[in-house]
């Protein structure tokens, strides 16, 4: 058996080297090696790479989600900014379909491991984040720390489990076709190797209902969502989501900070539990997803009617301007990760990602508050947690996400 | 917090009773409560659950796989019938996206789980398999266990989780939509609580690509299927895949047996395996598909032409009638279970699911010879397994999966 690993050096070349780099497009001849014909491909199967932000923030969520996180394994901040650009090229390719990497030779590990052949961009999106531990001191960029990216404290009931959290580097994937979302960390992981190493994953999915349209279910059957930020409210946005020059990294102007928890759900209780119970857990009715007092899903919530204790009233108390500016924008699907009744039933539950402008005074005022009171923390389990840094997107085409910190 | 358990009394009462049982089919009150409008949804959402043979064999592969296993928990050979019995009125019922159940008190669990609310139908199959296990001495079945259910032998190479095989019966779901495959064999678990217990799932995807569209691939990057069995072939399936009357089993007739193994894959050992070294394994190309020898993908196979030790020429020498009569309708599924470095990396590879009319002449023959020799060997490793007798299909409204054994 012969092994070789890709090289970035192979992508590079394969991917036509600078001239790529330089563009910051996939040409028009890989275009079509990849099958990409714009004229038959809805133009929302591909989701752009360049831009003030990245994308899969404010992109409508798609289907699945695969979430990972890299830790570096080299010392040296240079081969930290080659993998960042060598990341920016293949997101690039990955994002039409493109294979990354041609085969040279039989004797050489294909470039591209090819599951995804012929599956389009099916609307991937690649978001890059950066971990606090990025800023120790391997890299000297201790001083460039936002203060945002805090440690997250410990909350009431956290059970995290240390080797599915954290990480220097999170990488999102999301995408309508679960093969390409898996793909693509798959092949990045390959991209990377020799400068980042794969840490942990998790993967999540997101059906919304046909009939009528809607707002999607999580596991315990009721609507998520409803009440989420509304990501084409670029007021909202900038107030809610985005870091601005002010707030203390200005290389992080456009960018956002991501936070991950793994929740995992207690089904078994949850199933066996009296409706009124599961209502009265979120302040909602099950079937129309209404909150208390209302009648339709999208009615105004009258907190006041809702259960002192009901997840919805403490998610977000409604209680003027200062909840307003809490609010995150929430990115959740559902993970499902079996049954092994020899670990105790099943592993199911929310991949929640959210992201703000300072976890400080949103994810964590929020989170502490849920710790606290929450009925819903009678059937949950935070078993995993990340907190990263979402650089701006990429600007100028030849640039990476990154560059801002790493290459100013 | 009030806990109930949803009953099966309770979903006969909610499925309208006696009258959907005799009827073997959802009423149109049921049809309207649960937003099914037959003029609006395609036909091909909904996979019909009557006729000779049960759904989700010959019916073209869904996007999603859920297959499970359950234990018996309960010692009447009665209980079991009238599991048998709830779970037809509920499949009926999940096969056009109607809930299970309605709630009559807020007091109660709620009947349906409620998280594929709205999802209709997505071709929606349920098929019902026999394990080995039910024919021992607890319900009197011992004398009707068909002869070619037999114990699967041990393979070279097996490292099987004892804990993820087996069991007394299998659900395999499927569906275009996940939320809808979960949502079966979680429900279904709530149905038979009290007479069966959820022992093992596995999920899987299959996404064929789209352009152009066709066969799919497996996680070594590779298309999978190409030389399956037609489903549509009705006497290749009569001959290979359908029980017959002389099969030493009477009410197998119009079943099938079915295979299940979980074959984890070495993806950093493939992954840095070189091109030429993937090609010999298969003795196919990688980005046409076509074998070794030949330009397209459905070329005929020439064995002469492939290494002797690959797996297209290993898992169907071609040398005749004999080689005809041992092949098995695969319905193969991707799985991809995350990446944990604690135990060992990526967790992926294929939830192969095969039908057969006689496992003993069919999957155990070619195992053994795969077993044996394979070139694909070092980059797998079995780690669950199961066989079990698919009953066929309910042929009379009202009557139920498995009656032809425990209702004759």
């Amino acid at each position: 058996m012969t092994k070789h690993v890709v090289s970035r050096r192979q992508l590079l070349t394969a991917a036509g080297g600078a001239a790529v780099l330089l563009a910051g497009q996939v040409s028009p001849a890989d275009a079509a090696a990849a099958g990409v014909d714009r004229q038959t491909d809805p133009a929302d199967l591909i989701v752009g790479c360049h831009g003030e932000h990245q994308s899969g923030i404010v992109t409508p969520a798609q289907r699945h989600l695969l979430m990972s996180s890299f830790d570096i394994t080299t010392t040296r901040r240079h081969d930290v900014v080659e993998l960042l650009r060598s990341w920016q090229v293949a997101i690039e390719r990955l994002a039409v379909g493109a294979p990354l990497g041609r085969n040279h030779s039989l004797n050489d590990a294909p470039g591209d491991t090819g599951e995804a052949a012929g599956q389009g961009g099916a609307r991937l999106t690649v978001t890059i984040g950066f971990g606090p531990s990025l800023f120790d001191g391997r890299f000297g960029l201790a001083a460039h720390r936002p203060p945002p990216l805090i440690d997250l404290p410990a909350f009431a009931g956290d059970a995290l489990d240390p080797t599915r959290s954290g990480g220097d580097i999170s990488i999102q994937a999301c995408s309508d076709t679960r093969i390409v979302a898996e793909h693509a960390v798959r092949d990045l992981a390959r991209v990377g190797a020799g400068a980042a190493k794969l840490r942990w994953t998790q993967g999540g999915f997101a059906d919304p209902p046909v009939r009528p349209p809607g707002t999607g279910r999580n596991l315990l059957g009721f609507k998520d969502g409803t009440a989420n930020l509304d990501p084409t409210d670029a007021v909202r946005m900038a107030r809610n989501v985005w870091a601005a020059p002010g707030d203390g990294a200005p290389w992080m102007t456009g960018g956002t900070y991501q936070v991950f928890r793994r929740v995992r759900l207690k089904i078994e209780d949850w199933d066996a539990s009296s409706l009124d119970e599961q209502q009265d857990t979120f302040g909602r009715f099950k079937s129309s997803g209404a909150p208390y007092g209302a009648t339709n899903e999208f009615d105004p919530v009258n907190s006041a009617l809702l259960p002192t204790d009901s997840h919805v009233r403490l998610a977000n108390p409604r209680t003027g301007e200062a909840s307003e500016d809490e609010r995150i924008l929430r990115r959740g699907y559902n993970f499902a990760d079996g049954y092994d009744p020899t670990t105790g039933g099943y592993d199911f539950g929310l991949a929640f990602i959210a992201y703000q402008r300072d976890p400080r005074r949103q994810f964590v005022t929020i989170q502490q508050r849920l710790a606290a009171s929450d009925a819903l923390n009678e059937y949950t389990s935070h078993t995993a947690s990340g907190v990263f840094a979402v650089p701006p997107g990429v600007r100028r085409p030849g640039s990476f996400v990154g560059a801002t910190l790493l290459d100013p």
